[in-house]
């Protein structure tokens, strides 16, 4: 049985099966063939244009796939009765140049162009630009970072453990700096075990597989207000809502986060108790405290992001969340990206096994587990107690920095300008009279060569001029030299008082908030 | 103006505004306050109670998130005439022990619960078993690790460069090292550059990225099935509906890729030309022009996985699909995890502009990119033309396994089983007489002492007994010793010889596959 005039050409470029469905399509048009007939068993077909069965299949499954055949299951294929949904396309051919650029590419994820996702790619890039004196980024100073000890502790692991460095690891990461976190969590109060520690590229990497672990679109997330570009970042890839909550000096205000537990039934809470980036706010305990205790009844896991733990100069130590929970709600995120060195890129995550388990599923289709160099390294100067005394020398450093910055300040800044005193971490925090906008004082200072973070950058509610926040700015003092600081902060002072004196605001209304600035 | 017998407790541990929230309630259920009713401005209730307005405000703000009170803006706060929608909660109380168990977490993402998630880690857990005799993953036997040399190019990066090193790095990566890959593919036929290079933690997050920068939930992913497990994991994460096209022994079939372009209309096809993992298939030139002109024509990006690129130890190189397409439509994927080292987690994405800018975005909220120490030390590796002879021995030592493989299997298995011979790679394909479930085949070697890979896994369809691929099997040979070779597959062969003796299917229907087996 054949379909009258179908020829096969074996020498053509266009593959046999296109010119058996070419063949069909055309006799239809040319009337040899009527919609509603029945197309010949593919068998026969086959037989008849001496092909592979196979061939005829494929040809029949394109036309149907266009729906110009339908019922091929058992009864035989029959030209559809009404015009194809779709033209079948002309046959490709083999390496053509189709022309088109660019914009070739039209359709990406919501994910990827989710707002704001790349807001931290370009906070980074300002971290990172090698450009003048900078107060932008949170790292520490290149000058304090123990090149030389830690690659001695790479060459004694590497001598120690050779080839099997150089092989996949265990997703969850090596066990021994597993072991070692853990206890030294459990030295600061918390109930943890090394098999409920997953190593991580960075905090980043942890604080990314968590949001994940639990948020789909349209999932709610509560954040303080303003808080870690990173964290508004991923909530914008993962469509979360993100529901900001304003804090006071003590950190998230507990009278509004219980109003948003009610109202936005979140699925996790991400705080930063301790140093709060941007604002530098620290909880007490007893805040600690009721915070948790609402995140318990409101059966709300909790994400503590402590990115600046062992950074404390002065004042006493206050017990983490995990701490204070038994490590039963709360996932802790730790790094040693601040306190040791970002180009480890090893953080950590800890949390309950039910969490535990997901988060190793996500590390390992994310990378298949962070490189067991650097963290055998790290385990390496972590047993040599090698962080103890660099924990001292960078805390002497950074409360010295801090120091000349504040009196920097003092020295510079019109006195309507108010910051913050953090008793730890890497930078500080401030608030210009109301009318300044830091967008307009970024560009300025970046003209003079200083660079800072605008504080709009941190808001859940976005950026740019009137925006909430956009009065604000963060000052990293760790990583620029006491002489940079005097410069840099002399130059900043010299323009919010030009800027000031041109501000609309001037002398009418109230140009600060109350103190304390939060 | 007051509320009728409210009072407030200085003293107690229930916040001010709770303790206002209550009596207002209280006030309502005794008919003190009646359903309808204005309630005081905050600003009067706070003066007459003695509080902050803000307490006041949130004990309203909390009435109103459960719908006990409406009517906030402006013109009054008034309890609302029916009963609140939701009970206000018993105040919180700090410190609550509430004997919750792992069982409080109970709402997950689809994301980390999606279909397969885990099939990766369960894989990569056999994989990096310690036990017994493996042919079970992918990756290099640790003798053939460099890591003496590598040490040396990570110290003489670390001499050189110092701190530099210990400190964030460009998100996309160590330039000099995405330099020399981009110059390593133009030499092999790509039209790419250094600035279109993303360095990776190994291929699989190369893969995660790419799939996340095109795929939201319900959209469709093409792949060859049965196909590597990570990718189906990955897809399974993001939701995405996975439609696998079959193959025959020159790769995916290209009418049935057509076909399903045409129904399915997808966001991406990811394809493995060289060695393809498990079917270790080989698409010559002119199969590898038809897809990609297929692709062209229906618009839909290719994600071409190389892999095993550089592991080919016999026969003639094969242009990627990159190469073949100028760079224009096709993202590629390199590693070094399979021709280097696994532990160096270091990969690469070679991208076209626009999707390379949304990948290093996704880049940087995943991790802030990868360690400029294993980049910089890499990168001396090359750069000091380490690879070259690494590769050279590598290769000559996997066509030896690969061998010793097929001579074992040729001597132990029974005649009926069939396989693959691969030119290049770390593994072969076999296929058991059909009855024969290589699930139970897992079972019983595992107990001998002998792991492999069982086939259904790989399979979009799952796993299971009488799932797709539930009679194949992947068998590595680059992981073990000659004696472990010839040892392992006699265990197998006799485990076969014994299960075939079982099979009721023994001696009826017809037991093989036509040759080729794919």
């Amino acid at each position: 049985m054949a379909i009258p005039g179908l020829i096969i050409d074996v020498d053509s470029e266009v593959p046999v099966y296109r010119q058996i469905a070419d063949g069909i399509q055309a006799a239809t048009a040319d009337g040899r063939l009527s919609r509603g007939d029945r197309l010949p068993p593919t068998r026969d077909l086959a037989r008849s244009l001496q092909v592979n069965r196979n061939t005829v299949v494929a040809a029949y499954d394109l036309l149907a796939a266009t729906g110009f055949v339908h019922g091929r299951t058992g009864r035989g294929t029959y030209l559809a009765s009404e015009p194809a949904a779709r033209d079948l396309p002309a046959p490709a051919n083999a390496g053509t140049a189709d022309g088109h650029g660019e914009e070739w590419f039209s359709a990406f994820s919501q994910t990827v162009d989710g707002p704001g996702v790349d807001r931290l790619l370009s906070a980074y890039q300002l971290a990172t630009a090698d450009e003048g004196i900078s107060f932008a980024g949170s790292y520490p100073d290149r000058e304090l970072l123990p090149a030389g000890v830690f690659l001695k502790s790479i060459k004694a692991a590497m001598k120690e453990e050779g080839a099997a460095l150089l092989a996949y690891g265990p997703t969850a990461g090596y066990p021994a700096l597993r072991n070692t976190l853990a206890e030294e969590m459990t030295r600061k109060g918390s109930e943890i075990r090394g098999s409920q520690i997953l190593i991580t590229n960075g905090a980043q990497q942890g604080l990314e597989l968590v949001f994940r672990t639990f948020l789909d679109p349209g999932d709610t997330a509560i954040v303080e207000d303003p808080t870690y570009t990173g964290a508004l970042s991923v909530l914008g890839s993962l469509r979360a809502k993100t529901v900001g909550v304003p804090m006071d000096e003590q950190g998230i205000r507990p009278d509004l986060l219980e109003a948003a537990l009610i109202r936005h039934r979140p699925q996790l809470i991400y705080l930063q108790p301790t140093f709060q980036n941007p604002t530098t706010a620290v909880m007490p305990e007893s805040r600690r405290r009721e915070v948790l205790a609402l995140a318990i009844r409101y059966g709300c896991p909790v994400v503590e992001d402590d990115w600046a733990g062992d950074l404390r100069f002065e004042g006493k130590e206050i017990p983490t969340l995990h701490a204070l929970d038994h490590g039963r709600h709360v996932i802790y995120l730790g790094t040693f990206s601040k306190k040791l060195m970002p180009g480890v890129r090893v953080g950590w995550a800890a949390a309950p096994k039910e969490v535990f388990r997901r988060l190793v599923a996500l590390k390992q289709i994310s990378d298949c587990g962070t490189s067991p160099i650097l963290q055998a390294g790290l385990q390496r100067y972590l047993a040599a107690g090698c962080l103890r005394p660099h924990l001292k020398r960078v805390r002497a450093e950074y409360r010295n920095r801090r120091d000349l910055m504040l009196e920097s300040m003092s020295r510079y800044f019109p006195g309507k300008v108010r910051w913050t005193t953090p008793p730890g971490g890497l930078f500080l925090w401030v608030r210009l009279p109301k009318g300044l906008d830091s967008g307009e004082l970024f560009v300025a200072a970046r003209r003079k060569g200083v660079l800072f973070s605008r504080g709009d950058l941190f808001h859940v509610d976005g950026q740019g001029p009137g925006a909430t926040g956009s009065n604000t700015l963060r000052l990293t003092y760790s990583s620029a030299s006491p002489e940079q600081i005097d410069l840099g902060i002399r130059t900043l002072g010299d323009l919010i008082r030009s800027r000031w004196s041109e501000s609309p605001h001037d002398g009418g209304e109230p140009l600060v908030e109350a103190v304390p600035i939060l």
